[in-house]
């Protein structure tokens, strides 16, 4: 019975000698993928592998494609630190280290691709329980400008469906997108460091019935820390989500997915959007806070977004956002339109959304809730005043004050 | 100093050497057991030690008994697929792989016992910090009625009292019962996949301070996805609960225990049971989802509760139901009894619980809130309207209509 | 490229190569952390390494200064079991064990100093993304005094400030503190077992977005289970904390911090503490327990607070506390002082604070909010009765009682 414990340190390429995990190690886990393939070839036993990955410097030159279930990627240490204030310190002589580290992949890829991992099969059935653990992916930098979050890296890509994949204790930094998967059933991502990316976990095209909680995440200023499109069941629990993204917990036509007790900072307005028809989502107990950008490379970036957008923005049906607590903190210079009344939260379209129990602070007199001239039969109680609601003309609600 | 660590695929057992851990893992694991508790004969100093199961298939034979502390159980792969979907199927001939995978063990007993694991010790003290760590068990199949989840075989059980137990990242697939502890003190079930099974986690007898948290389950018609009796704060909170199961959080005789910030999608009624005397739990923040059945196999089939049960189902007193989101979505010909409006929240019995800010949205008209009659002082807030309350002759109440 | 995998067990000091793991695990770390820096010179390679503990008992005599980033120090077992029933059991001399077990470390400093585990390094950058993982630190003994919780020892202390550090899996006990932490940035403390701790988790200094989510937690009676001060965006979520705990959560002079979906149990008012000029925190979905002390060495201590000063006890303005359960079960003769009403939540000083849709049951009459004479425009919606509510003279608020 060959090992399925593969050491990348150790491996050789049998048509390429030369090549170590140091020069590339993408082309290293491809080779150790297909000798997988040649040990395991019954359709009746293919129990999969574990590619360890020991504490160091690697460099991928080249995608790694997984085509196979139940690969256990593994290495020991997440290894995140910050680049961008490294990027942004000035001179770095007398540092002690300047790069992340753990096991630290660099992607470097040469190949003309992407994405550092691409998950991908056709045919029956889909992969399932691929697993990404305790590794680190280091887009190294976002040349010629280092606060752009742009040069075209992805961390994990999956163009396939999938099922039961697990990514955790990952560390992300400097990629363009960190995690990008397609097509998710029970897809588990947490515990997780992904931050200085683009955009930090996308579950896109749609999906079921998965699991991102108890991350530390942030985004860039164009990205999302987390997005979701089509989504049904999607349980967002335990992140502590902190600047910037453009928007933090962006579902797109989502329903029956719920976002609890989440932690959330930013310097936009936006921080939670439900795009188009998202219905019967659940946002509860959850902390947000509301500043003006602090870090100076970042003065006057802005998602695009002004303060009338909403903190949350909500589209679609039976949505329910309860339990709330709310932080505005932003200098009444800095607001905008100028002059503006900020929003907590709008409603912008839709019927029979409640929002209830819902507690805001600001510095700045502020609406709490808004409801577009569209809605219908919005239900917002004990969010604030009288004078803090604005349901615009053609808007129904029932509607109770704080007493 | 002999070595504390273990690998399943190199131990060889003294008096059965042609016995492999892929013949008979469990006979090989317990042959460990044996001879850890040879290397560590004094009472001042038993460790314990790691026993690890390599990705693989292989078959267990024997129950192992694990009656000692510390033991650490460890694979590297939940392995977890979808047997469900490959035995409706019809014709898997061209599919890439049949079963599911990891560190895999096949669930076979041929020794009369039910068990893959069980825990079990006399005298003092309990066992304390026995881990079960990302490894497969596989229960193979239902034969002959392949949805039935029923072939007696059970993955995790205790039959003595423990302390400070944990089972992680685990899979578990094709058992008529995942996990069944009895007597936890302090419990960890976390990260886990456990699907596909009759009953998923189930905490007997007694037990206080245990932790559910961050799993996927999913159980069969007839079996808990979780179910505790005798529990004393219990913490149930991060998981993404999946059909079926008769219920899906199913408390007896529990107190002060919380189900909070979890995602709860069923087929049938009574989601959360509060069975006999429950007193003092919070169920807040949770999103449930009610539908149809969807999969061919199981249509027709029922937990055996209609809809006037109630999505969430309260017996006992003092129990709080705050901030959840209900969807049902049932098409009227498949409500029961025929012609009855369904019911949200079932207040059964007891005195003082609290049901408040709960937003529901359902495709027929539904009662949100409906006390027995033999119930007093129950406080029902925001709850509704007028129309979707209803108070039975005889119950106390406090009552405020959502305006 | 030398190996960047240590096993404890093997390395040997060479400067004196009689020192083994099993006589002082402290002097071979710190040789392998010396070790590490030899074969990492360059600033810009610098990944870290293992230092893996494999099950077994170890004494540690010399403290650990961990002065590099990257370095994840790991064992297999979190060993926890309780010292404090054995030592208050009589004689154990039938006992299967006495010890904790797992990778466990004996904390048994000879140095004259307090600590296991001492991070520290000045210059730049911070020390990131050093890891401890699924061991165990034990005290292993408050002598003379075993139910005292001093002995003066402490598992893992920082110094410096840090980024990205992550403490999972561990097991503590009988420590008097077992981790403190200085000026942390997005530390994640998740999963560990922490009890029979003076204190368990100390974030002291100041910090900002940490993660305290999932752990099983319990110190004693004059500590703090977790304990945070100045700390800005902490995420403190899904933990089981059990007695005792001078507070559960203690946050002193901290904002915009956030305390959702943990179960709370102790013998003592203050379970949650806000301290100081706290701001904006969001305490919400908790259930709390309050009852008598039940176990025999403890009975008559206490944490110097009476039952008027709250469950939950609130300094500071912008603070929300909804959704929580509350139970008080104290037998009359227990409450202190003599007659008094026990108070539940009281809100001490500051202004809009929002108190809204809690829950409490309790064996005796309460009050269920308080309100300090200086305190203003606070909000205390659905609580309980009007009888419940208690605004001291001076208080501003807005009222509404449960219906």
């Amino acid at each position: 019975m060959p090992s399925t414990i593969y050491d990348v340190t150790t491996w050789t390429i049998p048509s390429s000698p030369d090549t170590t995990a140091f020069t590339d190690i993408g082309a290293i886990i491809n080779s150790i993928i297909a000798d997988i393939k040649i040990n395991q070839p019954s359709q009746a036993s293919k129990p999969g592998a574990v590619v360890y990955i020991p504490p160091g410097d690697y460099s991928l030159k080249t995608r790694v494609v997984v085509d196979i279930s139940y690969l256990q990627i593994k290495g020991s240490g997440h290894g995140f630190t910050s680049s961008s204030i490294r990027y942004n310190a000035g001179s770095t002589a007398t540092w002690h280290e300047v790069w992340p580290g753990g096991s630290r992949i660099r992607v470097e890829n040469t190949d003309g691709n992407a994405e550092a991992f691409l998950i991908n099969r056709g045919g029956s059935p889909r992969l399932s329980s691929i697993e990404f653990l305790d590794f680190c992916l280091d887009g190294v930098s976002f040349t010629p400008n280092q606060n752009s979050y742009l040069n075209g890296k992805i961390g994990i890509r999956s163009t396939s469906d999938t099922d039961s994949l697990r990514i955790t204790g990952m560390g992300m930094v400097y990629l363009q997108r960190g995690i990008v998967i397609t097509g998710a059933d029970a897809l588990s991502v947490t515990n997780n460091f992904i931050a200085e990316c683009g955009s930090c976990i996308e579950l896109v095209g749609s999906g079921q019935a998965c699991v991102v909680n108890d991350n530390l995440i942030g985004a860039g200023p164009l990205g999302f820390s987390i997005f979701a499109e089509n989504h049904f069941g999607l349980l967002i629990s335990g992140n502590n989500v902190f600047p910037r993204g453009k928007s933090m917990v962006h579902l797109k036509a989502c329903t029956n997915s719920t976002v609890t007790a989440n932690r959330l900072h930013n310097f936009y307005p936006g921080m939670i959007v439900l795009e188009a028809a998202c219905a019967n989502n659940l946002v509860a107990s959850n902390h947000f806070l509301r500043q003006r950008e602090s870090f100076p490379p970042f003065h006057g970036v802005s998602n695009g977004w002004d303060d009338l957008y909403g903190l949350v923005h909500v589209n679609g049906s039976g949505n329910t956002v309860v339990s709330n607590h709310f932080s505005f903190d932003v200098p009444p210079s800095s607001i905008t339109p100028s002059g503006a009344t900020p929003t907590i939260v709008l409603v912008k379209s839709g019927a029979n959304n409640y929002i209830a129990t819902n507690h805001t602070i600001a510095n700045a007199a502020v609406k709490t809730v808004v409801l577009d001239g569209s809605t219908t039969n919005t239900k917002v109680l004990d969010c604030g005043t009288n004078g803090e609601f604005n349901p615009l003309a053609g808007a129904t609600f029932g509607f109770r004050a704080t007493p």
